[in-house]
């Protein structure tokens, strides 16, 4: 993944405005399908029971975000799922609030190993919450740094097959052997409600057009990232940052990722 | 329908404040009651079947939105609606996602057949759904220009003896034998999550204080796409856009609808 | 109260980021989120009777707001209160919408007499209603000024032993036989959905960190009725009124707060 590839992959985005059907969380809803259309894809949000199997089949990928779960949401996202499964649509899965309550732990859990996602998208509290007991969140707010979730991105890794994106400070994105980190980003972006579902919808948006989950996951954060400095730049506190952050996504061109992106490569 | 009328229903609204219960998306909720205040009436949202029909009971008048539709919203919507034709409300109907899903097409054809709203307004991939098998959705945008919806436009308005409003860069409204077209608005409109579903509250509003549908949709039209030129003027992107939207709704004055209004009419 | 506690509240509230439990409206989770965290708390919206009971468990106060209220979110702010109870947290309770149908009325008077919370904060029509049947609530927005309130507010107080919050242009604060007045606030802010939800959040945030749950209350509209009048001299209409009042709750210092705070004290 390099400046070239994440302006390409924009660029197709922006001519083919992919269908992202979100089934996700109340509170993120409207800033996420602001998001998408702003980078130049297409969301739709639905939910019911009747009708998530038929909307998939009109989709170009499936996003689950647990952000605001009920019983019945599950069994949409379930169904959702296999849809999605059959047609060969990538699945990106936000276990938000994992580690906050058992409820949501363990329908993560039941998301990772019965659906398999392509690429599961988390804070670090999160992503280790899926993995160890001892991990605590702060209702849907991390209490850890990305590096302290490094080892559980790992276990996921490997034993789910998927790609593991932890953001941060820096992201680190994690696939087999593999880590992508990206220093781009902002301090305001965690006082906004809702950025990290976002960030998990423009997951979503990547892996359409991009062959590859992990550089799709790994955009994803990279364009989050650096439409944020952008906003930043122009906000006075978290509610024109927002604002902002819109427009950014919606003006953001090849410069602004040249200038601007901070990515590098490890491996385990 | 003239500037002079428009400035007078703008008034009226402004000066009654008349309340207008919405039964419509998570997605649009918010911007739908903000940009309801911002023109000077009062949003309430009320979805429960336990309450729906006091509601409507000291409203003036009702909008249905199937934009994140699932069963028990369907069983509200025909109980708030039975409650408005006993007290002789006008009903207005966005078929949002019609043509996308069975779910939303069928609900919708139910809605129609049933309910009879005074006015329908969508996009015309929505308007076309509604009486063709052939037209398509892609999610909740449209795949058509409005014109293109012109003929269901007339078969739903001849069936139903109603009004259809099909928005586009140029918004038609139809009635009868004849179509109004509104030539306002911007590129930025469709950039906005929610902008459609605010379109059809705000013809909920003005429903309420025009004696004619027809011109009560024209005019709701005629003032969203003068308030986003206002806004698109001060605009840097689709985030920037929303906020100034409503400002503009909340700021229009006669000046600003004399000098830009674009509308003519047609007969069949 | 005064400058120096509110400041020191704020303080409070930077430094260790309460975990705030809302089961609120669809309408206002957003700004109520992203106010919450402006502010220097951490929100959490969660209303599944499965999981209540955990997120109270790791939450520092609840917030029960009937905005949008449906049956089964009944039982789940039943649930989560007694869980609140048990580990002594306080409630704060607004009676959106009581008056407008008897379902909120009487799910309110339920909340009331069987969760009994610390405080309570709505209109003055919402008040009104709780502990009259000819108080009417125009859908969610009031038809009285605050001052119509105290006399339901003072038989609140009595009879329920909490505090009772009521805004308007003068935000009445009662508990037991003494009134704070809070002068501060702008004409913008009816304007803009959810606000008073937020006045609702607010307080939760404050009953956190303040001993006293009449000074908290009191808090809470002070810090919203000043971000109020810094968010009005940016503000163009009611859009970016609600960007830069996100701001102000971001970037209120001591300053702002002792050369704007309006408050006086009454006895009854």
């Amino acid at each position: 993944m390099n400046a070239e590839s994440i302006w390409e992959d924009i660029g197709t985005i922006r001519a083919d405005a992919p269908l992202v059907h979100n089934i996700t969380n109340y509170v993120a809803m409207d800033l996420t399908a602001n998001a998408l259309l702003a980078l130049g894809a297409s969301p739709v949000m639905a939910h019911a029971v009747e009708e998530v199997e038929d909307m998939v089949g009109i989709s170009s990928s499936l996003v689950l975000n647990i952000g605001t779960l009920s019983g019945p949401w599950i069994e949409a996202m379930f169904r959702a799922a296999a849809a999605a499964k059959r047609r060969g649509l990538r699945i990106v899965f936000d276990p938000v609030g994992a580690g906050a309550t058992r409820f949501r732990t363990e329908t993560s859990r039941r998301i990772l190993t019965e659906i398999r996602p392509a690429i599961v998208r988390g804070n670090p509290s999160e992503i280790m919450a899926l993995v160890s007991s001892d991990a605590s969140t702060k209702g849907v707010d991390t209490r850890y740094a990305s590096d302290k979730a490094v080892d559980a991105a790992f276990e996921i890794t490997d034993q789910y097959n998927c790609v593991v994106s932890v953001s941060g400070v820096i992201d680190r994105i994690v696939s087999g052997g593999k880590i992508i980190k990206i220093a781009n980003g902002h301090a305001l972006m965690p006082k906004v409600t809702g950025l990290g579902c976002v960030a998990t919808a423009l997951t979503g948006a990547f892996a359409v057009v991009n062959p590859s989950p992990f550089e799709a996951a790994a955009t994803a954060m990279a364009v989050m990232g650096i439409a944020g400095e952008m906003a930043a730049e122009k906000a006075q506190g978290p509610g024109s940052f927002r604002v902002h952050f819109i427009d950014a996504l919606h003006r953001i061109d090849e410069d602004d990722i040249r200038s601007r992106l901070l990515v590098s490569t490890e491996s385990r």
